[in-house]
């Protein structure tokens, strides 16, 4: 793969570089193995750094590498299924949810939250903090919003903050019938404290997955997830996962 | 907000530019309006035009601004909700899926789809093209493969290319009683073909959604559609779409 052919092909040459990086990342490259720097990766492929940057950045968006510092450019390993649809409406914390409450506050909500759960925003909202492990990383951090109004049987003898006053607001949730929810997925880049979490950097791309969950008399709760894009594919199913052999690849899946 | 602000906070110069930036969309700018030129902003926040640039690129991630070749920088409206998940199973066509059928081919499978289908590489696969077009833009492009024996019915009379071929495949493929339906959402990054369906660049951020349709007998079809990450936000869901302000703002949603 010369310069020549590189310059005769009428799409972007970052974007046919990143093609025939992926052939070579599928034949050439194992798992975990770690990339020739871009200096000789630019030499390799007759391009320049900024072409090879582009590139490079393409296939970290589709999943198949990881930039780490100290470490260098990784080939990824195929993305983790992670259940986010399951066949019916079902309450934060019950059984098997896969998230862990991290911890509670209470305060007044920003204006969008408010908009979302329906109520004026001087009405107090508690915050429960979870997140979500997978195969021993963290895959998903959440903030689940819920109106003090939505659990009126919370007691002050309760602990006031952490873990347990999160699994307190979480239990009194579920003493409500749920009628239904909705759920919106969205690309969105992470806040600082969530990339913390998710051992990103902030900005990193995550997909935002927000549901709200609907009871007789409205949204009860309103839950914000933010999960890593880079290693995460979300599924949704009444029938169990979809398995894609390398789902990072579109070139592959859909041509 | 002058220099001095920006070198003493913790967090990355910008990322932190990129939290004003966006309060100053929220109070100074209307939808569709265009921004000063990266000189101009870099001067009036007292960062390097590269700096700016990240910033402006994360807001671009989280949908608050479109760049455009000839136009600039310019704000951008909240993004549509689509509809992507129903209240249960349904074959692709059916009534009101939002779908076009553009053209359809005949042709072995790539190595990933024959997996995804369980069928061997060698088998012939009827790949269908469709588009879904939301309030008069093309919001998705997707690639619907469906196996020759999962449309035996499918005649030789029927139009051999284009439209009404893809029709008479959604017609045959629709005969077959449907068991269930599973999806998984991931980013990825925009093929040249769809790119230039999606008016993108190729490599633009996408979610991709992939779909497969099983019956008794096993998959009957896989399909991969393509949205735009920068205006769409999917919805699945039991009680119509989840109403967000202003999506894109992950700090005000999430915070």
């Amino acid at each position: 793969m010369g310069t020549t052919q590189l310059e005769t092909v009428p799409e972007p040459k970052y974007w046919h570089l990143r093609t025939v990086l992926s052939e070579a990342l599928d034949q050439d490259f194992e798992v975990g193995e770690v990339l020739p720097n871009e200096r000789e990766l630019a030499a390799r492929f007759g391009v320049a750094r900024a072409t090879l940057r582009q590139a490079l950045e393409q296939l970290e968006l589709e999943g198949r590498l990881q930039r780490r510092r100290g470490v260098g450019t990784t080939v990824a390993p195929p993305r983790v299924g992670v259940a986010v649809g399951s066949t019916g409406p079902s309450w934060p914390g019950e059984a098997g949810d896969g998230w862990q409450a991290v911890d509670c506050a209470e305060g007044v909500p920003t204006a969008a939250v408010a908009k979302l759960l329906g109520i004026a925003a001087d009405q107090p909202v508690h915050t429960v903090r979870r997140t979500r492990v997978t195969h021993g990383q963290v895959v998903a951090a959440e903030l689940l919003h819920v109106p003090a109004a939505s659990v009126p049987g919370l007691s002050g003898i309760d602990a006031p903050s952490g873990p347990a006053r999160a699994r307190a607001v979480l239990r009194e949730l579920q003493r409500q019938t749920l009628e239904g929810q909705d759920r919106a997925v969205e690309l969105g880049s992470a806040r600082a404290d969530d990339a913390k979490e998710l051992d990103r950097l902030p900005g990193a791309p995550v997909l935002l997955v927000t549901t709200r969950y609907i009871t007789a008399t409205g949204t009860a709760a309103v839950a914000v997830a933010t999960y890593r894009a880079d290693t995460c594919r979300l599924t949704f199913g009444d029938s169990g996962d979809v398995e894609i052999s390398h789902p990072g690849d579109t070139e592959r899946v859909a041509s």
